[in-house]
């Protein structure tokens, strides 16, 4: 039976306070509108973005609403206008949108080679709701409320509506939903953070703090580029194992070294630095370490964690002046519509090298995602991938 | 009379302590030893790291010094095993050195692509001593006592000795040293900033924060970059006009803003921010500023002047997420012994565009320089040049 054009009554995953467990109950998810395009997700996972708003560290969090935007599905319906994607077509929902191909009047960031940064409806879904209308498509069905959209994506949603330009599409129909639904953030953040970012080259030394799914996918993405030396860095020690499986030569635990700081012990024994780092924490003492941890002269250190809001990061200035840079990373660079379909192409043909199962640890249905975060903030997963049927 | 072998005695002006004037008195260059060059300088300009590190600023300021980094002169005599150079050589003394051309084992910072920072003689010139014997070859005329180095170069003395890896030749003959000695520091950090370790495209925007030599340098080169909006920014008028004559379209006093820091200013006015900005200051609230004035998704920050020991710089980690990039530089990135010479060309073959006239607003004879840095300080000069004889 075809909803096209009427509101879908479905389960999604309501996240009704900071620090509060998700409530799965019934929404009613409304038509997409001009431009809009309506998701049935098939299988969802977890970020640790979706834990920080959760937790009430994102200043922009509005509540309540449907989190979740690392996921894969395929189109219900699309909205008047709509050209790039039509029902029945596999698709992933991108948190960072692309204007450039389907805009009369492209972002100036679709249109710069250095941005990725797509500002087509940032201020819309910043606020947790659609462009056309300035509203939400979920409403509560037991008393119609609003329900605010997450990331642009609300994927924690057996329907979601998203912007078409937020929707790229997994063209190869023979790449599995449940692993590809990574591309979404977690594993293309840490790719592109190296590939674009950074633009490690071979024989370069490299330090990965934090060795979850990103920092993982950091190492991975290193060793793609000949990387040397792969230092991860994380304060438990049960990460050194899988660090090593994916490809670190190394593995410092800052908390062994009492007294010295982490960026001391990794000049130490790189004699001088390494020639890039990536902070994938978002604390910002660590986002220090990592810049002071690079080699003078030409170091270069990514954040791509995302800190507490207020935080922020600090150095001496002559830290830069001898040589070193700073920069940080949103998607790992990649222009999302357009990127993402091709990382789908690498994942498909990259055979076990490529293979997206080494992240996924656990998989559970739909209706267990609170155990899934649980999961999460003690750091026992890399990713859960959730079933939504 | 040839003094080859021997010691000279001539005037110095002698730092016997921060915060004083210089004393221009009698002292003994000894000779050079092996590696080194003696040269006598013709012509010397003051710069604010010279008042800084006499102001007391400088952690590593050691006293009593010589102090000059900024000069032209003419070898007159070298220690044994220095074949780059010989007696009679036009040459410009570099603070930072490049080895790679004249050592067996160039250190890696010569070798690498992306560093000009040579450390082939760094940790003695920084604690102001040759590397031979780590002592100094100045010693006070009327006690014996020793003047330690400044920055490897202590050009405000007749005569000085160098490492000959901090040794650049001016091949053109024609070449005025009264001029091209300002090519020892200010100029080419500014032109480097823009053009090495920015990269400055045509059509871009600009910012310079600090409208000194080094400020208007960065002017200059974005000029000839192609920029097509270069803000002058200072919280002095009378700067104003200067730095529109080097080529900026807009000026901004940031103290006529009360209540509004300058970084909103300049977004406001470039719709946005700046593709580059550079801080030719060397105060930390200037180099946020700085940062945060560039333009979400690519803006990238140069950090060009130097700033207090132990004050730091910081920002919130969502500036370089959202795609900005905060690096710093040194001698403009240039590799001094091999970039000096082309820069001399430079500045030859360009005409009136090239003309280092520009930058020199005061002429003074050797003897008067407290004279000179009681201008410095007061910001009524860009460059002075002290004519030795």
């Amino acid at each position: 039976m075809s909803h096209e054009g009427k509101p879908i009554t479905c389960k999604a995953a309501v996240a009704f306070a900071p620090k509060q467990p998700l409530e799965v109950v019934d929404v009613v998810v409304a038509p997409p509108q001009a431009g809009e395009v309506r998701i049935k997700i098939m299988f969802t996972a977890l970020c640790h973005t979706d834990a920080y708003t959760l937790d009430g560290f994102d200043s922009e969090g509005k509540f309540p609403c449907v989190l979740g935007h690392e996921a894969a599905g395929v189109v219900e319906s699309v909205g008047s206008g709509v050209t790039s994607c039509k029902p029945g077509d596999r698709v992933i929902p991108c948190y960072q949108a692309y204007c450039a191909d389907i805009s009369e009047n492209p972002c100036e960031h679709c249109l710069h080679p250095k941005s990725n940064l797509c500002q087509a409806v940032r201020a819309w879904t910043g606020r947790g709701v659609m462009k056309t209308d300035e509203k939400p498509r979920f409403t509560l069905a037991r008393d119609g409320s609003e329900i605010f959209h997450f990331m642009g994506t609300s994927t924690f949603s057996e329907y979601t509506v998203v912007h078409e330009v937020a929707v790229a599409k997994v063209n190869n129909d023979a790449a599995p939903l449940d692993k590809v639904c990574l591309l979404g953030c977690g594993v293309s953040t840490g790719w592109g953070a190296v590939h674009n970012t950074a633009g490690v080259e071979a024989g370069s030394t490299v330090a990965v703090f934090g060795l979850g799914a990103v920092g993982l996918a950091c190492i991975e993405a290193a060793v793609e580029a000949g990387a040397r030396q792969i230092i991860g860095v994380d304060t438990n020690d049960e990460k050194e194992a899988i660090a090593r499986q994916f490809g670190a030569t190394d593995f410092v635990n800052p908390t062994k070294f009492p007294g010295k700081d982490t960026q001391s012990v990794i000049v130490e024994m790189t004699n001088g630095g390494v020639d890039y780092s990536f902070e994938c924490v978002g604390n910002v003492n660590v986002m220090r370490s990592a810049l002071e941890c690079c080699r003078k002269g030409w170091g270069t250190s990514v954040i791509v964690g995302v800190a507490a809001a207020g935080t922020e990061i600090s150095t001496r200035p002559f830290q830069l002046v001898t040589g070193r840079t700073w920069k940080g990373t949103a998607f790992g660079g990649y222009k999302s519509r357009v990127a993402v379909p091709k990382l789908v192409e690498k994942v498909m043909s990259g055979g076990d090298k490529a293979n997206l199962d080494k992240y996924i640890t656990h998989r559970m249905k739909f209706e267990q995602i609170n155990e899934a975060f649980d999961l999460l903030h003690a750091g026992k997963c890399l990713r859960c991938v959730l079933s939504m049927d």
